[in-house]
């Protein structure tokens, strides 16, 4: 194998190959990455056994071939070189090496043979669907912030991605939960979703997803099975397996009838929540609220640290309501808001209350209170 | 106690205290600023037992008086208090709370009586001399980088600040080493420095005196005495124990005899230090050095992860000479250069080598090579 290739190009590649990999392995090929130039372009492969993401670059390949190198040690030299190189990679195939020069530097890095890298198998795709970088980048960074870190509850570790009947009919949604607060996010069907079946799509796809999005004009292509996920564009495909378990019914923990209405501006409300939370001892940071005739006071109360109190002018016109959060969910569900006031909906003070931008239905949260 | 400040001075003061305590403490007390308030200023203080700094504020003082609340709490307070608040902070003296109020924020902290807060001893200084804010910015930040961070050497855990025989005559010297590489840095005699003692400042104190030399115009009035050192701007008075031990005699360390004479663009010489340092495992980053007539080859040789090398042109006359050093040595020493070329001086691959910024003999560092 030889080619050349920017060194930009190449940076980008090897950027997004050393992120999957795994820093700690036992099987040492699972921290390289598969190079394999043909033609006018080279491949670049890694996975981490979960994840696999292919990244197709245009080099000129003086001798076609393939061969695996460190991920890691490939991104740190290219980082490191001057910007505009053009950087040579050759492979004799029989040292065990892999040439990388570009100007006056020189690197020789061991490398893996290509047949012992493991290829994900490929997958009967049930449903092919185009999306908009910016619908998914919305579907998935509103909700992602709920997605649960417990272990043992492994079906909550990802983002809820299925089709769902919603207020205009149906629609694509993302839901995420960890039992303690929800993210519901909707999004318009895209066409061929119909029959797409419901995946989770694990935290660390999700991660990686995101760098695909950035491009406000991309059109991602999807691929959903039963058991794996695909986004690509037309260098990069990411191909993940999904969480294999059921994500519980959360249709039932969305409250319907909460009534009581409060309206207030996000970032007001979430500095004065910030605020207040900063006297509370780190492990119980609870916040109450206690609602009043267009008058919102924030309290809390650390016996040994001391208290806070904050008052804000809010809208809202029902009855008299103390209820307490957790000062950390109540700041993330706050800053998901960027267009328009928080409408939060409450019940009682037991009961989970819900939060939505203005009237939009499309972007719902729901949050657990805590007694205070 | 009852005073109003300006947000913005009460944050840059309880910042600056917050910074000193610990925040792991075994005396509930040292968490705590103490807070006097008389006239027109109020003063705030925080220590650890080895340091302590003494900001002054002015303030609005409605009632004088004095207490103790967490350094950490009010700083989080302050800083998130709206930019251009008007902060009031009251204390009864009786119910063992500090009100903070600013705007519709209120906040009540738990306080600890001001009596039991340990204001250190003072110290009889032999020495006092002005000095201007950049020329102790540069005394320190050249040599803290060579601060050794072991425990058992702890005569070394600090910059050993000194007057000593230069070549101009008496300077003001400040060297740190870990017995690895050294840096020596001169500055010219204060008047009133001439009979100062020798004292090694500890690390942390180094790290809190750089807050105070920001501005370019500021004078710094500096107390020295055997045990003790002080350093004043007309608000900040920062004053720390000396590490109490001797500094060994780095004079015989500063190679004498170097002839060899390498002139090197820095920035150059350490990207490409960095770049071939990138294979060689985490633990033994050595890089070769081989020199020969206007050439110098850097190269890593790391068996399991691969090899590098990299030629620049520089200026070398002597005979060819091959020498290893610590790559992370080599990057820091080439980081303190900023106006000239690096100039190393060699001797053979077995002595300590000596670099300085062109002709410049006012800064000198000292790195001890590494077998390749």
């Amino acid at each position: 194998m030889k080619l050349s290739i920017e060194r930009s190009t190449l940076l980008k590649a090897v950027s997004q190959a050393q992120s999957v990999v795994e820093r700690r392995n036992t099987i040492p090929i699972l921290a390289n990455v598969l190079i394999e130039a043909e033609g006018d372009s080279v491949l670049f492969r890694a996975t981490d056994l979960d994840i696999e993401v292919l990244d197709k670059a245009p080099a000129q390949v003086e001798r076609a071939g393939a061969t695996t190198v460190s991920a890691v040690t490939l991104h740190e030299i290219v980082r490191k070189l001057p910007d505009g190189a053009l950087v040579t990679l050759a492979d004799d195939g029989t040292s065990g090496r892999l040439t990388v020069e570009a100007g006056r530097s020189n690197f020789s890095l061991a490398t893996l043979p290509k047949e012992d890298f493991p290829v994900m198998a490929s997958s009967e795709y049930t449903s092919n669907f185009s999306a908009k970088a910016p619908e998914l980048r919305r579907l998935f960074d509103k909700s992602k912030f709920a997605i649960s870190t417990e272990e043992t509850r492994y079906y909550l570790n990802g983002v809820y991605m299925h089709v769902a009947e919603g207020q205009g009919g149906k629609m694509l949604r993302c839901v995420a939960t960890d039992g303690h607060r929800l993210a519901r996010i909707d999004s318009e069907l895209p066409d061929g979703a119909d029959n797409m079946p419901g995946v989770i799509v694990p935290r660390k796809t999700v991660g990686e997803l995101r760098k695909l999005l950035e491009d406000d004009d991309m059109s991602i292509a999807v691929s959903v099975s039963e058991t794996k996920v695909r986004f690509s564009t037309p260098n990069i495909t990411l191909t993940s397996k999904v969480i294999d378990g059921s994500f519980p019914d959360y249709t039932r923990v969305i409250p319907q009838g909460n009534t009581r209405k409060l309206e207030v501006d996000a970032a007001e409300f979430a500095q004065a929540v910030d605020r207040v939370a900063t006297v509370s001892s780190e492990r119980s940071r609870a916040v109450k609220l206690a609602l009043d005739e267009d008058r919102l006071v924030l309290s809390v109360n650390a016996p040994d640290s001391g208290a806070a109190e904050e008052e804000l002018a809010v809208a809202y016109g029902d009855e008299r309501l103390e209820i307490g959060f957790n000062a950390k969910y109540l700041l993330e569900i706050a800053s998901q808001v960027d267009r328009e006031n928080a409408v939060f909906m409450f019940n009682s003070s037991g009961d989970p209350t819900l939060m939505r931008e203005g009237n939009d239905t499309s972007a719902v949260y729901v949050v657990m209170p805590m007694r205070v």
